[in-house]
């Protein structure tokens, strides 16, 4: 089926767009506010972009959801924010975050979530979640009718227990976010494929 | 554990951002050199970014992997590039892919894949993915050593077999990319959870 997105509605593509384009990671945004309320929002428009130095990029839409809103007006406020991660016993407390509170609420809160401080930035992380990276916006650009957020990690916080000599991680399992509404997967379903070189390649 | 990417290698950098910004999805990209051969290489740091109009991010890497490079020069060169989407059966042929092969050669030969027109780009797809989205360049930006390409879809292919009643996709489990090197996920193992809302958080 070929379907060209200019002939369809904003909510077909949407739907689309989300079930076609996946897994996707999930990054569960805190930032703050003028008057200093910590906001909370999951995004799974999200990825790494670049490892030297460390930048990843959210999409912030300008959906109807207020909390989607508030997390991008208090990134290019205070050029902060931390991504969080979201691992399956979160899952629940993002779910809730993920209602469009009213700015003067912070979501952590609600979700019985804490705060805790960060190293560089003036935002806190999730205190639950077992890693966290906080960021300094390097960069914003308009894609459609959502905004880009480039941002550059400048600490990672890894729960002690994820970490084996030389940066091994073990035992970390995210979820994934699927098709919308509402759909994700774990990530415990591992497969394992040694990477090709063209030497290999060409001597079969 | 706290860890400070500037006081770290790239190379562990690359490592841990790999291994906990996960799942990642996989943009499987074609396009087309001055020769007219066509180039194929997965890239892992890619996401959707906007449904308004329907727009999508690559980072593709400097790093000493000639394919890669020669993704980024094609697209700016030709304006043109097609996202193919990796189930679980192209994914021996997306490693084949991966090797780096010289930009005269063919990674859709080497795989024993096949390309086959686009509607309105001039840049092939691949005939065995179940989705592919053609794409027109709409912005690029450097992103640390790295170029961030975001393109608008101008058309999606969706395997017939996958599409229901008004865009409801069904049965498409594409494999999400974890930690470096060389591990993926499935993602049949799904979890749903209806969205929270703050009314009905308020009235508990």
């Amino acid at each position: 089926m070929n379907i060209d997105p200019s002939q369809q509605s904003n909510a077909d593509n949407y739907k689309l767009l989300t079930n076609l384009v996946v897994p996707r990671p999930i990054a569960w945004v805190t930032s703050v506010n003028e008057g200093g309320v910590v906001n909370l929002a999951p995004f799974s428009f999200f990825n790494a972009v670049s490892s030297d130095p460390v930048q990843l990029v959210i999409s912030v839409g300008v959906r109807d959801v207020i909390s989607l809103k508030d997390t991008a007006t208090n990134i290019l406020r205070s050029g902060e924010f931390v991504v969080n991660m979201v691992t399956e016993e979160l899952m629940h407390a993002m779910n809730i975050s993920a209602a469009d509170f009213p700015p003067t609420l912070s979501e952590l809160d609600a979700a019985s979530l804490h705060a805790t401080p960060c190293d560089k930035v003036k935002v806190p992380r999730v205190a639950e979640s077992l890693v966290s990276f906080e960021c300094v916006l390097r960069a914003h650009l308009p894609v459609g009718s959502s905004t880009l957020i480039v941002g550059e990690v400048v600490m990672m916080h890894v729960a002690d227990h994820l970490v084996g000599p030389r940066f091994h991680i073990n035992g970390f399992a995210p979820i994934g976010r699927l098709g919308s509404p509402s759909t994700y997967c774990r990530t415990n379903d591992r497969l394992e494929l040694a990477r090709s070189s063209y030497d290999a390649l060409i001597k079969k």
